[in-house]
């Protein structure tokens, strides 16, 4: 492998495996089910998303020592894992779009996406055994990481679903970081770095990874939440602006709102949050959105995602990077900085 | 192990074992989440099931000669994958009770109910792998009957709501019957029996298994739809009255029915059907219900059982117990005669 190509077109390569591996599993599966059930269950994989989370999981895998097919293999049932979870949260959350088609339950109704992801669901654990080719104690590894990361994440959501019961304005950042911690930051950059490791037969290290994935993990969430009231509806966003207020998210950019909000305003404010899901309106998003971006609520957010992307990067240069093979380790380097300035 | 014991006693025996397993794996997976959490996700395994098909599981795997307890294991992960199940269908068909109980999605909400069953589901197939103490090649083999159970039940779930999609006029007995075998048939009695007989280590039989148990299957369905109607809200039955017509399920009993009705009642029977779901009413439900105890619809469907339920007894005593193991072959012969005469 030459040491010149740089990450974008080793990221392009490795999703193009992963999608070949998703493309052939899946169509080896579904080939027995009535055709337009197959297209149901396959339509969000077929969307083939960014991969971020097998992108960063072959890298950390190369860089720790890995070769052959498995961190592909894996990484695609990772990414089939990633499709399972966003309809499911699409569907909790009633978003309309997703990579800029109507979410699956929009699409095909609520019931019927919901079937169609619960095969689905099982097609991710069926992918890990019968396909990735893992021997029975790197299999053995890999199943209770995949367990461990449905776990933390389901327990994230859980609290989350839970928090947004709770009034806006009990919200703290705290909140919003142990949320984010459990529901994001564990599944989009823990796991995949400590599957990757696994991968490549690397036992110890596990306290430095997951250090480094939370700080990682937690940047990748916060900057999602400020590209949401970025986004002004021009663009390829793929979603509608300010949606995250329309399902009434409590993030950390509601939060700085809030604390810079007089009364009457923060009284405006939480009764938007206030209104039964699907209940929002175009006015009611908006308005926060547009109270977001003047306030200084969205600098404030800004300003927390440059310390924690600085500081996983610092703990990557010091802590991990000297221990993982080149040219991977440069190129999980560029990773962490291309995510510190994702384009959209 | 006495030879008088009886069914009864043996079956009780194996609901104990099955709820042993599952509290066991459940309180040490769920010990580190937090307490509500895990409450929600171990909700209705607590509530204990019938467990109809672990016992089956069970009773057919010694018949075919298994010892040990990767019986009861594997059979406790069935019963969760049951449980999973059932959670699942509540939700989609809005059933308020469950085992006399609210259920989960009445209970917890929506998301929060699909959220812990999203768990539960990991935990059928890590319970599966971790906890039954398969060995490799065993566990290849039950692990593809859990998934293509899952596929084909699936599927049927899949037929079953495009069928509640077309008129009601217009669904024969032929639909029923495919539905049924997909969605019911498959997994409460084929899956079962294979999966016993593949922990005894049998390799063949599995035409002569399906043959029975698709019969015995959609006996069992069609028992339920007909206990559903016979249903009056006294007794221990756990569910609404006409529980079915509320969900607008096509059912043999409707399609009896239809066939019975002058043009002026079908008109106001299909249109009880054509409400969107959650709107049918008390006195919808009533009026259906009793014209189907009234016109001979449920009769019919109640000869249509007692043909099947004895075309499955027949197979079973011409083509499998004479290739099974005492005393279990004989508890087997009962366990289908206790189907065909459930006492609820």
């Amino acid at each position: 492998m030459s040491k010149t190509r740089n990450l974008e077109c080793c990221a392009a390569e490795y999703r193009d495996r992963v999608f070949f591996h998703i493309k052939k599993y899946l169509a080896a599966r579904t080939a027995r089910l009535p055709k337009p059930f197959a297209a149901q269950v396959s339509d969000y994989p077929d969307r083939r998303g960014k991969a971020l989370r097998p992108v960063l999981l072959m890298l950390y895998s190369r860089a720790s020592g890995a070769s052959g097919r498995s961190a592909e293999k894996t990484a695609a049932a990772y990414q089939l894992l990633e499709d399972w979870g966003l309809g499911r949260d699409d569907l909790l959350d009633n978003s309309p779009l997703r990579r800029g088609e109507p979410s699956l339950h929009v699409r095909y109704g609520l019931a019927p996406a919901l079937n169609a992801l619960d095969l689905l669901h099982v097609y991710v654990f069926d992918m890990l055994y019968s396909y990735c080719g893992l021997g029975p104690a790197l299999y053995a590894r890999i199943h209770r990481l995949f367990r461990e990361a449905s776990e933390v994440t389901l327990t994230g959501q859980y609290m989350d679903l839970l928090s947004r019961r709770t009034p806006p304005a009990d919200f703290t950042a705290r909140d919003y970081f142990r949320i984010v911690t459990a529901k994001t930051a564990y599944y989009t950059c823990v796991y995949p770095c400590l599957i990757g490791a696994a991968i490549a037969g690397h036992g110890g290290g596990e306290n430095r990874i997951k250090e480094f994935g939370l700080k990682l993990g937690a940047a990748f969430q916060l900057r999602d939440d400020i590209l949401d009231i970025e986004n002004s509806g021009r663009g390829a966003f793929g979603k509608v602006p300010g949606n995250d207020i329309y399902e009434g998210k409590r993030t950390l950019v509601l939060y700085e709102l809030l604390r810079r909000a007089n009364p009457a305003r923060a009284r405006r404010i939480t009764a938007v949050y206030a209104k039964p899901q699907g209940t929002r309106t175009r006015e009611d998003a908006d308005m926060v959105r547009e109270l977001m971006l003047r306030t200084g609520a969205l600098d404030a957010a800004r300003a927390e995602f440059r310390v924690l992307a600085g500081a996983a990067r610092r703990i990557f240069e010091a802590r991990l990077a000297p221990r993982l093979k080149q040219p991977y380790a440069g190129l999980l380097g560029e990773f962490i900085a291309a995510l510190e300035n994702r384009p959209y």
